[in-house]
Parts: C-alpha cells; sequence; structure tokens
C-alpha cells in the first residue's frame, strides 16, 4: 500500500542484510514514519507485546520471524528446548490473537527435524516469508470477495457513495498488505465505486483515529472520524450502509473475537438491519473452539492505556497527557467476542460464509 | 457534595455580591478545581455553550440565572424584545437539553407582566434559586427511589458489591447537587451498601473519565474507569449488575436522548438481561414529544473535541494534544437517543415508572 506514494508492505527482510527484520513502528503513526529494525527475540517479542506491530496477520508474519531470528542465534545443544523456549516468549505476548500461535506453530513444524543450522535458517526464513506472502494475497482475495458486498448496495443506491463502518484498524496496517476489512473498500476504491468510511476512534489505543484515519488519508478515500459512541446513531438513521471489521480470533462456528467495542457495534447493527460483515483470512479461525464467550481468552491490558492520551501538542512535539486522576483506577479488556448470531457473514480468501459451522467447513473441508 | 472534604453546589450566588454568579468551571476538573464568575448573559451562554457547566439540571440552573443576570441589565424601554432576545441567546447553546428551554420558558413566565425592574430582578434571582433548590431536592429523591433498585439486587447477592456502570456524568456536577444517575449510588453508599461502579470514559469530552471518576473518588466509592467499548463485554460476563444513566431529554412515551453511546449500551443491557435505568427529575421530560427518535434535536458539535484531548503533561502542566492527522475530517454527534423498549424503568423524583406513557402519566397526571 501507499505511504506518500511509495509502495510499503508493514514487514520485509532488511534490504542486503536478511538478518535485519524492518517494520513500520506503529506507535508513531500517523505523526511520524518510523522504519524500526528487529534482531534478537527480544526485539519481536517487545515489538509484539508493546504494540509497534499489532493486527491478526502482521502479528503472525512478526512471530513467524521471530523464530526465525530464534534460528539465526539457536545454540547447537538441545536446540528443541531453545525453541520451545523462543516459541513460549512470543505466544505470551498477546493471548487473544490467533495468528501468532498459527504461525509460530507453522514454522516449528517447518524446522522441526532440520539439525542443520543453515538449513534451519533457511528454511526458517522460507517459511516466514511464505506467511508474510500468503498473508497479502489472501487478504487481496479477501478484497475481491468482499468487493461484491459494496457493489451490490452501490447498485442499490444508484452510486450513492456506500457508508461504512469500520472499528480498530484491520487495515493494511494490520496485515501484511491490503488489509482484510479494508481491502473490499480498497478494491471498490480501485474500481471507482463511491465508498465513504466511518472510522472508528478506537479507544484506548486509538487504531482508528491514528491508523486507520491515516491509512484511508493515503489512499484518498472519502471518510470520517468519528467517536466509538457514535455508531449506533448513525445506523438508526441510515447513515451506515455495511459494517465490516476484522478479527483476531474466530471460532469453527463463527463466533468473533475483534478489538473491544466490536460486539455494540454488532448489536447496533442487528437491531437496525445494517448488514455486518467480518473479513478474515483463515488463519485467524481457531478450528478447536466452538463456544466464543466461554473459550476465547481476552487480553487484559495495563489500565494506563486508557489514562494516557499521545498525541502532537501545539509545538509539534509527541507528548502524552494523563486524562483523569492519577488516583483513577482502569480496566483495560482490548477484545470482546460477538456471537455468531449477530454476523450476517465472514468474508475469507475462499468466498463468504454464513457465521456457521455448516458454512465455515464447506469453504474449509480441510478442518470437519 | 464534597470537594476535598468541604461542601459544595455546582451553582451558587457569590457571597454578599449577589450579582455576580459562581459556578464549577467543570473544564479544568479533575486537574484544576476552578470557580469562575459569571455576570453578563455572553458569560452566562458561553458557560452553557462551551461546556464550562454541563448536564441536564445544572444547564437549566446556569439558564436561570442567565435570565436573573438579564434582568439585572435589562432596558427601561421595550424589555419584552429584550428578554426574548436573551432567551433565544441561552437556548441556542444547547439544542438537545430539555431542561434549557424549560427553565428559560419558568423564568420568563415568573417575570411577565412585572415592570418594575428591581421587583423584576427580586423575581428572578428567587426563581432561578428555586430551580437550583428545587433540582437539587429532586435529585436527592431520585436518591431514594433508585435505592431501593440497588438494594434488592444487593439483597440478592447477599452483600457482594452491586456493580452499576454508568455513561457520562448524570452526577452532582451534571445537576445543582446530588446528580440524578449518581443519587441512588450515594444513597446506597450512605447506607453502607458496597457498590462499585464502571465509569464509561465517555469520549469525546471524557466527562466519564475527569468528573465522574473525580466525584467517585471524591466520595470514596469504590469505582474502575473503562473505555466506552468495554461495557459490552462486561455485561456478557455478569460483571454488571445494573446500568444507570441520566438523560438531557425524555419524549412523553420514554424515549431518552443521553450523551451519545447510551444506546449501545442499553442494547447490550438488554442483549445480557441487565437492568437499564435511567434517572432524571421530570424537568428533563419534553411532554411534546412522543417519537425519540425523529423529534429530539440532537446536537452536533465541533470535530475537534473528537481530535484534540486535553489533559496533564509529564511535567503537570494542562496540554492539549492532537491525536490523528490534522486532515482528518471529524463528526461529533452529542447525543443518542435509546428507544423505551431497551428501557426497565425511569427512576424520578416522584417515583420509578416504566418506560411508557401510561406509567409517566401515573406519576404526573398533571400532563395528561
Amino acid at each position: 500500500m501507499n505511504v506518500n506514494g511509495i509502495r510499503y508492505r508493514t514487514i520485509w527482510p532488511k534490504k542486503d542484510k536478511p538478518q535485519i527484520i524492518e517494520i513500520i513502528d506503529q506507535r508513531y503513526l500517523p505523526h511520524r514514519f518510523v522504519i524500526e529494525e528487529l534482531q534478537t527475540l527480544d526485539d519481536f517479542a517487545a515489538a509484539i507485546r508493546d504494540m509497534h506491530v499489532r493486527g491478526a496477520g502482521l502479528i503472525g508474519a512478526t512471530a513467524a520471524y521471530g523464530i526465525y531470528s530464534a534460528a539465526l542465534h539457536a545454540p547447537r545443544k538441545n536446540p528443541e528446548a531453545y525453541f520451545a523456549g523462543a516459541a513460549r516468549k512470543l505466544l505470551d505476548t498477546r493471548p487473544t490473537a490467533k495468528n501468532l500461535s498459527w504461525a509460530v506453530q507453522r514454522q516449528l513444524t517447518a524446522i522441526a527435524g532440520i539439525s542443520d543450522p543453515e538449513a534451519r535458517i533457511q528454511k526458517a526464513f522460507d517459511t516466514a516469508g511464505r506467511i508474510a506472502d500468503e498473508d497479502a494475497d489472501f487478504c487481496r482475495r479477501i478484497g475481491e470477495h468482499g468487493l461484491r458486498i459494496i457493489k451490490e448496495i452501490s447498485r442499490k443506491k444508484h452510486g450513492e457513495p456506500v457508508n461504512i463502518l469500520t472499528h480498530c484498524n484491520a487495515g493494511w496496517l494490520a496485515f501484511v498488505d491490503y488489509g482484510s476489512a479494508t481491502a473490499p473498500i480498497y478494491a471498490a476504491h480501485r474500481e471507482n465505486i463511491p465508498v465513504h468510511v466511518w472510522v472508528d476512534e478506537t479507544r484506548p489505543w486509538n487504531q482508528g483515529s491514528k491508523l486507520t484515519a491515516w491509512e484511508m488519508f493515503q489512499e484518498g478515500i472519502p471518510h470520517t472520524l468519528i467517536a466509538d459512541n457514535t455508531g449506533g446513531h448513525l445506523m438508526q438513521h441510515s447513515m451506515v450502509d455495511l459494517v465490516i471489521v476484522g478479527s483476531d480470533r474466530t471460532t469453527r462456528t463463527g463466533d468473533v473475537a475483534n478489538k473491544i467495542g466490536t460486539y455494540l457495534k454488532a448489536l447496533a447493527a442487528k437491531d437496525n438491519d445494517v448488514p455486518f460483515y467480518v473479513a478474515l483470512p483463515s488463519s485467524t479461525i481457531d478450528w478447536e473452539l466452538r463456544d466464543g464467550l466461554r473459550e476465547i481468552p481476552i487480553e487484559n491490558r495495563s489500565g494506563d492505556e486508557v489514562k494516557f492520551v499521545s498525541g502532537l501538542s501545539a509545538d509539534n512535539e509527541l507528548t502524552t497527557v494523563l486524562c483523569g486522576l492519577p488516583e483513577t483506577p482502569a480496566s483495560n479488556y482490548a477484545f470482546d467476542v460477538t456471537p455468531a448470531r449477530l454476523v450476517s457473514g465472514i468474508i475469507t480468501e475462499r468466498g463468504i460464509a454464513e457465521a456457521s459451522e455448516e458454512s465455515l467447513l464447506k469453504l474449509f473441508p480441510e478442518f470437519a
């Protein structure tokens, strides 16, 4: 995708120095565009845990490169225990994200039994690259499938702009490229279908105001930032034609964990007959789980992320301010679960499924 | 209520100088406790419009004192046109708030036909004082009625803390004293019934993190600040026993306009069988209206209130930061309407009604 007219992905091996992996450090967006170099396993774990990178697909790709970095530094003695420890370190960073364990497991399987260090490094590098490429490719396909939904609404509206609400950032910054929720929007925009995006601010981390709005600006897509509280009102007044969000983990029955607040938007969509779609690559689906509310672990982050807000001060300095009393206790659940009954459909790389086990298995029969 | 142990109301005539009205300038809370003096009609209009004061009852009381300040400066010639202009200026500040027009109208009726300037000033002063006293008294009674609901839940929980979620600030800062949504909480706390309050941050203006959390801290009531996105998740996991919010305008049929985002919480409460109560003095009811969604005007404020956030910097300075790109367009609807079907009950100064015309009229037969 475009940053000031230059094509970027969100993660890549450094040119001519592939032992270094580069990422866009998203903590500084949209105010600063910072490229960070990751080398040690600790670098990768910190980048995921402290949200230099975030989002379903990108967490997976970063974790995959994290195992590659572990391979670069693996001891000759007892490498199995070493890699198990490296995997544990990565897995402990973000409990809700399914792509994390999916990517780590894929890496461990790929390098299992390779005792030659150089061959193992090469295999880990190739596998991470394949995970990243697949993620981008799957998101591109999600765009093609989701485009049909937008086209149909556009047709019914006789070409009036299709108003799409999205929560958090399931844009290209959350993946390797294209994004999941945004991929259909980008596809529609490329086909000159008029769209307008309501961007939920997405407290407390402000992924909407900081990341999604920035993506929309970079891609030239009409959009409006709103407080997370606003979507219900807009839907009551027919100002939203479609909701598309991403997911961090989805059960085989179609329960969807996504950024905290998604469930509230799904309720409002249901109450106002607004289609509510979830876009995700299948790497996000946890085929082991059936009951999202009971089984998906919900990450509980520091309350300071609620109380402290960062942005640009009047003299253009990145500044953090405390909004409230220092004494105020704060709680910060990072995700919630939207039950399948509230989901109109799940847009995957293989097509659109209903939010049900039967429908998902039709697209992914290998998990039956 | 208490501020560092000293009893305050939110608005009062200055001691020994009753031509000056003093308010707590809420823009600086919780970081600074600033008393502001209001003298001219422009002072009062700006204080309401720019949210030095806010909240249903306090807007009404401030507007009433605004008419008093107009009386202090009324011309001898054609005072009717002058007062009509003063009323218009006050009414134009906040379109959704019902108490505003209610209080202004009550003042205009009180002083109508009084030609002696001194008598008119005295009448306006007395009427404003009565409106303020009534507001405090009605809120106190709301506390008594709402207390029954909390007591009943506490009994069922065998004395475990009752978890109450509130959105925005319908606390004493929103009224003259006690608050509406908070009055039952304060009443329960005084009776040593254990309560814990989930305080919605309430973007974009942060009435929750800045005002409600501060009130709870001052009153020593256990509480936890959460992002507005969080309430649904908490209700799904039985961590909320009761929702109580205020209202800025309620129809005779029980549709409730309140701070944007209230509707989303009401949907989640309904979806999880959590009682959802609205606490309001009857001055908030617009007996002329039947269809809240179609008839209640929704204030549309500056998008800058979404993009800019103020708080304390690391060096303890009140600082405003821009969260997002300067180029990002933002929209800022300040209220939404919760349909009566989602409201468990309306707690008024005369008792608890169902959210229906029939039930409200049983308590207020004079509006039948």
